[in-house]
This record gives structure tokens, sequence and C-alpha cells, in this order.
């Protein structure tokens, strides 16, 4: 089981597709890549999402916001740090910083907020449903800020 | 109940975020709007596609095929016109116009296949499983070409 | 030309591609529908977003936060109200409610921030580029609060 | 300068946000996959898109068909192959497998036409505007069948 000390960054390239008529990424495209993210970061905690279905658990978003502070574009690369910010009752909040490999430049930097909830969409107690990933979450959510995740 | 006679094409607008990097529709977003067309023409036809999935039946699309005449882009208007083409046993078929209103130039015409499925997604025969909306789409399947649509 | 108090909420339905895995509308296509709610009510102030593309100007999205309050799936539909929430030097703020127009829930609701730019992607001063559109946002960011827009 | 022979497929997974109501991947995003092979095949070859944009030249879609042989889903991992399967005149046509590494079935078979045109979306003659890479293509589109890609 690995802490956030060691996560490596969810790299992928813009996709032609995900360009808009401006010739830069339709700012909702940004949204889908955090999930992206957040999945691979849930995998390489040893929680992959399917996991997560298969216990009839699920995440969904609650919160979003973000600030666009620099374009990107087909064939950019880019770099997303995810890290657990707050865990807090039966709600989380991750961070996310979208880097452009390229420049190191920060295309994104932005937050979502969570709640676990099981397969009627009801709100779960993760500390019962999955003490583990729980404890898991917990000792993240304490970890020092900044160790969380490297580029 | 409606033949396919007085059916009226289908208009919406193309979104902004449907453009790309070269300034018009990305070719995918057709796809994507040929469904909605689909499902507009059911609801028209009196089986709303919420009808079918209530039933435990669904659609999906078997096979794709279409030519991109004129590319469409931001604000354009699309109308889209539908008719069941074919229908084969346990497949069916259906054909598209898809109509940039301002010039009335055709910018796609497709045809999609499909065939009826239970929840679990195997293959059903419509002609049990609901079979009146079997007998519309026999009676639409055998309407003079031509006229099963209008612009 | 309109104040805001005239404003139609923008309509539109979930298509069906707009769900996800969990039956319901994934949330970074709501984050497009702003977009659709906010080139509607463009139009709507006489300023249609071909009319600003026109004159050289674009207003990219900077920021952009909100909540999810209710699922959507398809097929609902659901009312989105635009409102100018702020306007300071080159920046201003759009506020959105998007509410399923069946319940009458608040399905999301949240922020969009913008700054004008040209066609370089240079940062613009609007009340120099286009004098009559910044007079009008002035007076709507000068509206009452909960006036600007109607359900 | 790469033969068709030594080409590896273009593997990735199905995102989440991939997956539609039924879930499974919708079939519209299939089509944005066949792009990014596309893309990737093109890159491979020593032609990336942005060469050929930086020219002044773009392949726009002129027609596409596929079969939906197999559904995927989130999280599979797909491999898609890309052949030259046609060249003639100004037209060039390209194969694509779909294949589930998991598995091996294939998901999707499928082909797109396209012409090539200029920064204004005039057709090019591409043996005139880029006679290297139009001979690259002469050669792929002459080599045996079957021999053009690996899986």
């Amino acid at each position: 089981m690995r802490t956030g000390r060691e996560m490596k960054a969810y790299r992928r390239r813009v996709h032609y597709y995900e360009t808009d008529g401006m010739g830069i990424t339709h700012h909702a495209n940004v949204v889908r890549w955090l999930e992206e993210a957040r999945i691979d970061w849930l995998a390489q905690l040893g929680w992959p999402y399917d996991r997560l279905t298969a216990m009839g658990l699920d995440a969904p978003v609650l919160a979003l916001k973000g600030r666009y502070k620099e374009s990107t574009t087909f064939p950019d690369e880019v770099a997303i740090t995810v890290r657990l910010s707050r865990l807090k009752g039966l709600r989380f909040w991750l961070r996310y910083d979208v880097v452009k490999t390229e420049s190191g430049h920060l295309a994104f930097t932005g937050e979502t907020a969570h709640c676990f909830v099981d397969a009627e969409g009801r709100p779960v107690r993760l500390d019962r449903a999955a003490p583990d990933f729980y404890a898991l979450l917990k000792r993240l959510s304490e970890a020092p800020k900044g160790s969380a995740s490297d580029r």
C-alpha cells in the first residue's frame, strides 16, 4: 500500500478532438482529465475504481472548482498530480495541478469534492464500509502538505 | 400512432464545444447527433426511448456508415431526417440526412444498423417482445421510399 | 437591447450520450451546458458569440466553480439561468442555476470567470474595444440581485 | 522512415466518462479512438500530424464505416491497428481493428476515407504538396495485405 509520497503524476497527451474552434483544449475537457487522474491515483493507492464499485461504492463529484492558468492544445503532454487535500466526516477533497510537461507551466489548478455512496446513490460512511481504505485516506490527509505528490 | 409520413426533421444547432481546432464540427460529434435524431424519431413514433428501456429493451448500434459531404460549424442549424430503411429478422437499419438549414446543403448522409436486446444485452425478437412496435416498424419499412421523411 | 430582467432561461434535454456508467449525466457535461446557456444569454442580449468573434473578441473561461446538488439523467429537461454576477476591470463573472424543470429541483449552481481577449489571445479592455457591450454589461452588473434572471 | 511492417498497435484504456447509461463505451467515442490511432500511426510513420499542419496540410474524414462486434467498457484496454487499405488519386482509406487486449476479442472494425486539403480546406494533390509523404503512402498501399500492421 502506497502513501502519497511516491505517487506518480498522471501523464497524457491532448487529443486533437479535445481542441475547439479557438484552437485550444476546450475547458470542459480538463474536467474529464481530472477524472482520469483521479482514477489513476486510486489505482496507484491500490484501490482501483472497479475495486470500489465491486464493493458497491462510488464517489460522485459534489463540487468542482479550478482556474485555467494557461491554455493547452494538441499535441501537448500534461502531467496531472493529485493530492488528498481534506477528509472530513463523509466528504473528501482532491487537489489537482495540470502541468504542461514541455514548458513546466501550470495549465490548471483545481479541486473536486466527493462523498461515498452505495449502489443506490445513498451516502455511505467510508470508515464502516471500507475501514482499510478510510485509514489510508486518513493517513494521506494528514501527510505534510506539498509532499503528497511530486511532479 | 404516426406513420413516417408526417415525421418532422430533428433540428438543433452546432454547439461551440463541438467544433475542433480546424474550426469545424468534429466528425465524431455528428455520430452523436444521429443518436439525438433517432431518439426524437422514436418519440415521434410514440415509442420514446424510456418506454423501450422500461420494457427492458434496448437497441444498440451494430454498424455505422456515413459520408461527410460538407462541414458544419458553430452556430449552424442542422435538420436531421430519419427513415427506417430496412427491417429484416432481428435487425433494422436507419438512414439519416443531416442538412444545413440555412443553405439547404447536405452535410452528412449515413446509416446505422441496430438490433434489439434485453437488459442483459441478449438479442430479443421484437415481434414477440413488443409486437405493436414491431408492426409499426414493419409498416414504416414498407412505406414508399422518399415519403418516409420530409425536410 | 435587453436588460437582464426579461431574460429567458435556456432549456435543453439531457442527451443519452451525456450519461455515464452510473446512469446519470457525467459531471463534465454540465460544464458544456453552461457554455450553451452563456451563448444563449449573449444572443438574448443582442451580442451573439459570432458578433463578438467577428469583432476579433473572445471571452475564454478563466475559472470555474460549482456544486452538483442533484443528479440529472436522460431524458430530463433542464432550464439554465445566467446572471452577470460581477464586472470588475477586465474580468466578469457569470452565475448559473441548472434546474430540473419537472421537479423544480436545483441540479447545479455555479460560476464562471472570464476576460476578453483579441484574436491572438491577448487581454483586451472591453470598455475600449466594444464600449456599447461594456455599457450593457455594466448595467447588468448593477441590476438588483435576484432580478437578473427568471425561471 | 518506417514501412507499415513494424507498426505498433495504439493502446489506450477506456475512460470512465466514455461509458454511457448502458454501462458500456458509447459508440461515438470509438470514432474518436480511431482518430487517436490515426494520429499515432502518422507519428510512427515519421509524419506527425503537426508536421502536416505546419506544411498547411490537413486530412479531413470524408467517410466512415464500421461494425461494433463486441462492447467495451471502463477500464478495458484496447489495441488499435491501422492499415492503409487504399490510395487512389486524391483519396486514401485507412482500416482499423479495435481489439480488447485482455480477451483478444475484436470490438470494432472499420474504415475512414480521407483526402488532403490546404489551410483553406481546398483539395490538394499530395504527390505535389508532399511527394515524400505520398511516396511513403504509395509504398504502404502496395504492401501485401495483412502484413501492414501487427498486434
